[in-house]
């Protein structure tokens, strides 16, 4: 591709014609079905700037690519640059690799407000990824307004206070309460925003387990026969809660109605319902969920969340929408048209795909992004695995298993995640999300050779010498190459490090 | 005026026609300079909307008050309602009562993203008000980049603790290092975005004394036969810093090279260089210091003060500008066409009147907004005076003792000042600064009566009726009418309030 483009992600094919011409503002976009989605072909030319796209989406990135000609200023909210953009004359023709390239925020552990999720809808169009999902219900905080059971948020959209880093001793907290809440024309806002740059906001409601928050609002959804849910508020330090959703039918209702207002805000063809993390202890315990299990001649508590899933499951189904949920939902079988949310290595994404469900891929051992960038010592919060800049461009979403293969197809794309747990502001979720979503960014959408062929040199260069800019521009507040800047560090707080064993293929 | 329109800040006159129609988002913009600066004259009427400003500013507030009718769907970044907006057919006719409407943000004690302030603008765009004053540095952090001088950011940009709320024992801290600054290139993008709005960006270089960031940056900046000024850090608790700038001539040809890459970035005819609380006691034991009060002739340190103001009062008319600076400027006498901030009640700012300068308004006593909304004791850190809704309603920026008189004219405007010792974070800044910001924008654009008469009942019915709406649509985390959210509160933060004998113009 052209140098002086420095694109990111890099585009199939660039085709230099010699010369540069100022730029005016004006675009012909034209629409040709025959390019396929999201395909683009962006011309500069003398006579103007046309760019031709598959469906509007692929128009839209194309207009992200010719953002990027124009350079960083092009990224501003206000032009600091008078002098018109020169841009060179050239052709662009580009498609993306999958359909799917997504980024996960969890605004449940620490909620992100509207406008500062507005603002990252912006940086992923700017990177031409094209999902956001919305983790929004955890233990920590419950941030979706759901008009029939107000206290969801009354009650669960905030703590008192807040545990500081992963363990450690003694343990520090913030003592100053946390919370917030999305009312439901927020999210409406957040959905019109997202759509004007064809980004789908997948909503995320856990269950059931992760739904301590829900439990402390409304005591009648947990397991009051073992616990007193009464006494239990919003958990206020991490790790997986204990106090789960009762399998009862009042539960069940009470979920579905907190996804009809959910079908009723979010478009997106596929819901997310978590399903990680159940832990069966109350269940075990508990006369009624025993009776439950009984009654409907289920072998033991992982039958019964298996049976919860698949309830919601055909509920979705049958109002057009379709479920997806972390790898241990594929425990007890999997309704036909679920999919499957990757995040324990690839092997539950491999067997999903083989048993013919769509799969996203997003390993934690590849792309947690609350784990550390380096092992630099100055690094905030050491959690994690270590996932440096050049690892993450050295994902592959497909593994060799699969690669090849009937099922492969079946890998529609794949999702950075970034946990908020050891995350606590913007300014840290910026840190801990870039420059690592560029790399993200071009190993889902650029047609790269595999893993250990990529040219990394050539990304860091790139990066160097027009990236940051266009980050500096978009005012994200970036690790920078060097390491953290004084105040991005967070000495003292303590976190979790993850062994050092991954990154074989075999032990995937 | 017209209930429906329940517009903030009030126009000076609504004249409704009857009728509603469709608004299908086109205005014939016109201007016609008979009608005064920043005047408009809106007209809804069945052949389509006319905005006539008597400038350009004037039709951009026409614009605002076009918006507000739209309802609140219009402040957001994208639309929630898909039905065509209804507009009631009307004239409105408008002016502000004062040139300058202020707000300043100090983004050195608690520095807040470009971002940020960018959102902050548009804002203070949507109540009318035109000047943004950012307090930039401080003892506690310097924010703006200067490139002569690279370690007034490196080491003045960051600290490495912060102390939580004001004084109390045992000290509480966040241990989290705090910082950040903004580079040439946010400001100009602060200042372009402004401008778009017609907001003027006033930089405030404090001098000589609320200086110990750059001291720590620059040891040779401070009284160095006195005190170890390579050994301060940059302060990191609350309170004035007796650590201050020396009066030699280096110093001054360090701040005159600050201050020559401030013009360049700032077109703002008033540049803001502090000049309050400038603790003497350095310059008292300071043989330097002594030995340039003598060589001057002057006749004690308050001189020296002055004399350095007044210096850098000459050298900013001599490059076009006019110094602005807090009431204590005054002390010493005060150069032809430099103007004052008076924040010490209004003492000052009369002295200042009638004397032939400039005032701005800006009463500790009226308009501090880092000040308590309420003596709630759930209200986050008591702080300051209480400063209800209505109290900033009523407030007037011009005294009796200049109503009437020559001098009154001299009070250009008003300004809110929001100081940030206590205020951590956006949301904080939220609190703080709203729903007060919409009672301070009527104070000073609205023909209201004297305070007493003025119709709070009303301003609060528009306020419930239709603006905490556009404040939801704005993602603002407003304080609501009844109290802080759970969330909003600082248990057991500590703070400062001061006494509560005021509000008579006697003790003014």
């Amino acid at each position: 591709m052209s140098s002086e483009a420095n694109l990111i992600p890099a585009p199939r094919r660039v085709e230099p014609h010699g010369g540069v011409g100022p730029f005016l503002g004006e675009v012909r976009a034209i629409v040709d079905t025959t390019l396929g989605p999201e395909a683009y072909r962006l011309t500069v030319a003398a006579d103007g700037v046309e760019i031709v796209g598959g469906d509007e989406a692929g128009v839209f990135w194309g207009r992200q690519t010719l953002r990027q000609l124009q350079g960083p200023d092009a990224f501003r909210q206000a032009s600091i640059d008078p002098a018109p953009t020169e841009l060179p004359y050239l052709t662009v023709e580009d498609a993306p690799r999958f359909a799917w390239r997504g980024f996960m925020l969890d605004v449940a552990r620490h909620f992100l407000p509207k406008d500062d999720v507005l603002r990252f809808v912006d940086a992923l169009a700017a990177h031409k990824l094209n999902v956001l999902h919305l983790h929004l219900t955890d233990d920590q905080g419950w941030r979706i307004e759901i008009k029939r059971h107000p206290k969801l948020t009354e009650v669960g959209a905030w703590r008192p206070r807040t545990k500081l880093g992963w363990g450690g001793e003694p343990l520090l907290w913030d003592e100053r309460p946390h919370g917030g809440f999305y009312t439901q024309d927020d999210l409406r806002e957040i959905v019109a925003y997202a759509a004007e740059r064809h980004i789908t906001v997948v909503p995320e409601i856990d269950l059931p387990g992760h739904s301590q928050a829900a439990v402390a609002a409304y005591p009648e959804l947990g397991n009051r026969d073992v616990v007193d849910t009464a006494a239990l508020g919003v958990k206020t330090d991490w790790g997986i809660s204990p106090h789960v959703l009762s399998p009862l039918d009042s539960t069940i209702a009470f979920y579905e109605g907190v996804l009809e207002e959910v079908l009723d805000l979010f478009p997106s063809r596929f819901v997310h319902i978590g399903g990680d993390e159940c832990l069966k202890d109350e269940w075990r315990k508990s006369p009624a969920a025993q009776a439950r299990i009984a009654e409907l001649g289920l072998a033991d508590e992982d039958e019964l969340q298996s049976w919860m899933i698949r309830h919601f499951d055909r509920w979705l189904a049958a109002r057009g929408r379709r479920l997806i949920g972390w790898d241990e939902i594929l425990q007890g079988g999997l309704a036909p048209g679920a999919a499957v949310m990757c995040w324990r290595w690839y092997r539950g994404g491999v067997a999903a795909a083989e048993a013919g469900h769509d799969v996203v891929m997003c390993p934690q051992q590849e792309v947690y992004f609350d784990h550390v960038q380096s092992d630099d010592p100055r690094e905030p919060v050491p959690f994690g695995w270590v996932h440096t800049l050049e690892d993450v461009y050295r994902f592959e979403p497909v593994p060799p298993s699969l690669a090849g293969t009937p099922h492969e197809t079946r890998v529609i794309g794949a999702q950075a995640n970034l946990w908020t747990e050891v995350v606590e502001s913007r300014a840290r979720v910026d840190y801990q999300a870039f420059p690592r979503l560029a790399a993200f960014a071009e190993a889902v959408w650029s047609d790269l050779p595999g893993p250990g062929d990529r040219d990394f040199a050539d990304f860091a260069r790139r990066m160097d010498t027009a990236h940051y800019a266009r980050l500096d521009a978009l005012g994200i507040a970036y690790r920078p190459p060097g390491g953290p800047h004084p105040w991005q560090r967070r000495p003292g707080i303590p976190g979790r490090m993850h062994g050092s064993a991954r990154k074989t293929w075999e032990n995937a």
